[in-house]
């Protein structure tokens, strides 16, 4: 008896236009999927103050195995490794709904206050739920 | 008296599709010059056997500053820094126009055999091209 | 009292990524979506062989309104107007959440055989059920 | 004796990321191509003011011949067909290297006041100089 595959995290349906010509997802096409499932990670399980106002500092991804059509979704972890002023970095994992793991990643996002165009501090608030988060899993 | 800064490297135009919603280049969208540039470098100065036959294995990019539709253009450094069996570790730069820094990486490739689905060694060939041109560098 | 905007047709999570520096899903971008829905629609209501393999021969789209990252996602539907030898020609209607269309498209799409690479007729079967979906709807 | 192609309009490089997973320039990426070429265009020989802000109201085209990476390059010749108040129609084709058709394409873009938020009616000075273009060709 085989048990199914988890569902935890975010899940995003790919699409065919995210294949290159060797018909697997082209690798920059994991970034783009990363920020879309990121973005909803900040506003739905840190809800973060404008979740999507950030930018990528630095990136580390590990490509494990092909992402292919046939997969036709990919399932994205977020753990918090570190809380800096302003920034995050998280450890990232792509799955496909297989269970195999396609990426591990380190991500280091910044936030941006858009108005004034420079970084933004984590409020008390923010940080907070990020530590309740991160003690809640050990 | 400055002088101009130098045009080293591959050299790609930006398109405004490049940009995202903050009108500056997409972080994802750097992989893709990065790829686009390098299979121009492993044509034209290492001479690689089918120089586009690669898969991308690892990526570690720092952002340091943001691209926009002004500069026009995008520059690409590489420097081997590993030379494996089957694959290369590098070291780029991508640089605006104006001789800024906008991204540090470290990229791992795999030579790929596209008919038979397997990684390809290096020839000797290939591996002393490599190696006369990392000497060149010292 | 409003009735809430239908749910009928193919719906489509929008991502950061599909916005241009307008701050509005690039118009090419379009097309990339049309053709994610359609060929779903291919394979859940037309059931047609290979519901991914065709080309798009002719496209005519006119944009009637902007979608935004607001709109969360987009609603595609689509109405056989011609059956050819091949070929489909279909009238496309792409709408927001809220009910507001934002493009009305012709395409005509042609089958096609991947492994021959010569474009492929339509057999009895698809054609009838074709033809029995468009009956239904006069 | 072949003469050799002309290499009239406007050319750019293509990129292994625009193919799709047949190997052919994805069809939504000539829209996106031909964007590229049109502002240029509109920049280098209508001498448009702020030549980027313009919205697409509508597009046909006609895929005649597929693109492949084998190709390097795609040209864009436009002629205009209309003059609007703050519209231009536009008779547009794409070419590959070796002189064959690869799309027929009519379009209409708008001027846009991207301050305002309106569209912005084409000053005298715009006006004569496509009608004087206009006429150049006749």
């Amino acid at each position: 008896m085989t048990s199914a595959p988890d569902r935890d995290g975010v899940w995003l349906p790919l699409r065919f236009r995210d294949l290159d010509a060797f018909g697997h997802v082209y690798h920059a096409e994991y970034l783009t999927l990363l920020d879309e499932a990121r973005t909803r990670w900040f506003r739905e399980v840190l809800a973060l103050d404008e979740p999507g106002s950030y930018v990528v500092a630095r990136i580390e991804i590990d490509y494990a195995s092909s992402l292919v059509l046939d997969d036709g979704e990919a399932g994205f972890l977020f753990e918090v490794e570190r809380i800096g002023t302003s920034s995050l970095t998280l450890r990232e994992t792509v799955r496909a709904p297989d269970g195999r793991v396609v990426a591990r990643v380190r991500s280091v996002t910044v936030r941006r206050d858009l108005v004034a165009g420079t970084s933004r501090p984590l409020s008390d608030e923010e940080r907070d739920r990020v530590l309740a988060l991160t003690e809640d899993r050990q």
